[in-house]
């Protein structure tokens, strides 16, 4: 080492100061997003009962650039601008003639690229009125950073935490307590949806799909509170610009332009925010892919259709690539990509060509994983491992057709809430769960009847 | 938010290239290191039997400023400088008049300040021919420190963990694993140490000096195998000045000159590391004040004497505040700070003065850790909570006394591997374990009976 630069630190100054909003670049506009029950296009107003007013605003906004309150800066700034990395020890292991770069994002309080978004949420819904936010949690990144950013704006927060993580992972649950916030197992007594759920099965072990239900419950039915949603939503996609833009300058101070572009795929909002600012804002525009994971391929499986947001059909009803409200997927350790849809605008762009997508094994992406940590030092979040994997297959195929391009790949978080996982694969007992054809046609055969869709 | 600058980012410019010794600007010289068996002064060649030419080199150095290898720089840049913040959001909690700053070492790709000098030390030895470190871990900070520093320099690693640590926090084993260590629970088969602890009891849970044992046990009997220490000796204190000499730059960035400096205090590398620079460099000094744990307070009620650094009297015998080798510390959470003894650089400058102590009680260091993160929005290592309960309570002191005054301490690390007793702490479970008289009166009656000490 030492002969080549590797680390492209962003000065304290570098700090974006506007999110990048790609559809205001788009050359169509996005299909709307329908009620959940009458299925006809949903109004801003619509949306009121579950969101405040500013991120509605953004969430159907047009313009290119919007400004980061101040506020919101404060916060970033306690770890970002995140660092950007040449994998020169990876690249030297692979025998590579690419050039391999990676922004990480695991730097933050909670150790994943979440709190970039739950930061500003957390001030909009302050300023706008709320006292308390209500949102689910699965493994539980997207509920440590909201809890993490409800406490910096002093806003009350309960996490619907899924019942079988809730048991078997208390430790994302503890640091959502220590961060402030009020930890329920999901289904629970709170509310109508998890009530009906456990007279059914008073053993249910929950999903992510029953504990929205009853976060999207508790915003519509009790006052001063709302819901929050950590991937999918425009506004969400919005925010996590922040890592492409920053990485865009990282990129230009290493004197490179990408030439792939790599994220993890799961609701869409870390492949958004590294992907967007370089497909919207580059010149020429890099080949982007998301990795998906193959137990869970909404992208490269699904359908793209007008479908719910979680399984209970509260929620808004929009055109995504899609296996399905009712399909469960199999518990991958990855527990960040485990959402039967996607993004609508990663959706839409995937659906014109603009992107590409590929599904990763289980096994495969802690392979890669395994094999970054021992070259990098740092050992990947289960989720930004399918990246890595995607990363490493595109330098070596490139190789073949002796080609030595420059790829960028997101690494989304750290893994030292997953080492459990790293466990199992480093004893040889790790297990790939792949996607069922009979069980996604089941799913596929509940998508909502949209008039005209 | 907002009025206040908090954070206090160094540039990438601004990471030192030299360590700092503060044994070079001593009024006086410090007692020599005995051997084990002869009793007798140490001279550097009985310490090559452990350690590389390099380090044994630095060990008993005058120089005032050591450089910083271009190799090691490399690796600190993928983390440093870290950050140093004012913790306004606390200030404002507390209702003080006080400014309290605090240096983050959390965020290392191990999440604690001990790659500071496993790198170093991992450079060295590769540098000097050694094949394998040997090393020993309790919770596992150091330990998973050392397997991330030698798979940069390509070292094998062995790493002796507690066994009781080993069966019951598997997350660092798995930790130290994926950074392609080799760890081995202790006491084990591997060493005559270990043999003979299991022969007498096969149950025996383990304990730092028997796992210190069988490490340097593998590093005396093996070829190009040598032994790594993750504190008290006087080169890894050197190697952790870099957290000092960055923070001094940072205060002045901030415009302040710190009159108290807060360390949590082990074996002292930590402590140190952050307050030697100030200490030696400083004008006016501050007034420094190490923060142990009352379970185990080898500054504020143990003996300056000549004791062993290890329960079965293999490693050196150095002049230092203890409890007795043979004292078994209580388990506390904070696994970092249950050491017998204390660096004898640390020791000779508390001897004369120069430093204070304070002891901590486990239940009140966790009450102002938890007071941190919802303030902070950082969860404190077990360790660290100690160094903010003392900077809480000079802060509020002063207050009563009408003084205002600027206070840094050290964050040594994050606490995400210490959910459990976070856990504890929140179900109001957490116990005090206090020192008992007399279990360390017993202690004390081992000591060595030094010729002329």
């Amino acid at each position: 080492m030492g002969e080549q630069r590797f680390a492209f630190p962003l000065p304290a100054e570098g700090l974006p100061t506007c999110w990048y909003n790609l559809a205001a670049d788009l050359p169509f506009r996005p299909d709307p997003p329908l009620h959940p029950r009458t299925l006809q296009p949903l109004g801003p107003a619509d949306l009121s009962a579950l969101f405040p007013p500013s991120l509605i605003e953004q969430e159907v906004s047009g313009e290119r650039f919007l400004d980061v309150p101040g506020e919101v800066l404060d916060v970033y700034r306690r770890w970002r601008p995140t660092p950007l990395f040449r994998a020169v020890r990876l690249e030297r292991d692979l025998g590579t003639a690419a050039r391999i770069y990676y922004k990480y994002e695991g730097v933050s309080p909670t150790g994943s690229h979440k709190p970039n978004t739950a930061v500003p949420q957390a001030y909009y819904n302050r300023r706008d009125g709320t006292r308390r936010l209500a949102t689910e949690t699965g493994a539980g990144q997207w509920g440590s950073a909201l809890a993490f950013a409800s406490s910096f704006f002093e806003l009350e927060c309960t996490v619907y935490m899924v019942r079988v993580s809730y048991e078997q992972k208390p430790y994302r649950r503890t640091l959502m307590r220590a961060h402030g916030a009020e930890v329920v197992a999901s289904p629970s007594e709170r509310t109508a949806a998890g009530r009906a759920v456990r007279a059914e099965h008073p053993e249910c072990p929950g999903s992510l799909g029953i504990a929205i239900s009853e976060a999207v419950e508790q915003a519509m039915t009790e006052g001063e509170t709302c819901y929050a949603l950590g991937s999918v939503l425009n506004h969400v996609l919005l925010h996590q610009t922040v890592i492409g833009l920053e990485a865009r300058e990282q990129m230009r101070l290493a004197g490179e332009r990408p030439d792939y572009i790599v994220g993890c795929f799961g609701g869409g909002s870390n492949f958004a925010g590294l992907a967007f600012p370089f497909l919207g804002l580059g010149d020429p525009k890099p080949t982007v892919v998301a990795a998906e994971p193959s137990a869970c391929p909404s992208l490269t499986r699904g359908v793209y259709a007008y479908d719910y947001g979680d399984t209970a059909g509260l929620a808004p009803v929009v055109r995504m690539h899609t296996l399905g409200h009712r399909f469960v997927p199999p518990s991958i350790h990855a527990g960040g990509l485990r959402y039967h849809g996607a993004a609508p605008l990663v959706s839409a762009i995937l659906d014109r060509g603009l992107i590409a997508a590929r599904a990763v094994g289980q096994r495969d992406a802690f392979a890669a994983a395994a094999r970054f940590t021992r070259c990098e030092g740092i050992l990947p979040a289960p989720e930004s491992a399918h990246a890595i994997k995607v990363a490493l297959d595109l330098a070596l195929e490139a190789g073949e057709r002796g080609q030595a391009p420059c790829i960028l790949f997101g690494l989304s978080g750290h893994g030292h809430f997953d080492l459990g996982a790293y466990e199992t694969y480093l004893d040889g007992q790790l297990e790939d769960c792949e996607y069922s054809l009979r069980d996604g046609e089941h799913a596929l055969a509940g998508l909502p009847a949209v008039p005209g869709g």
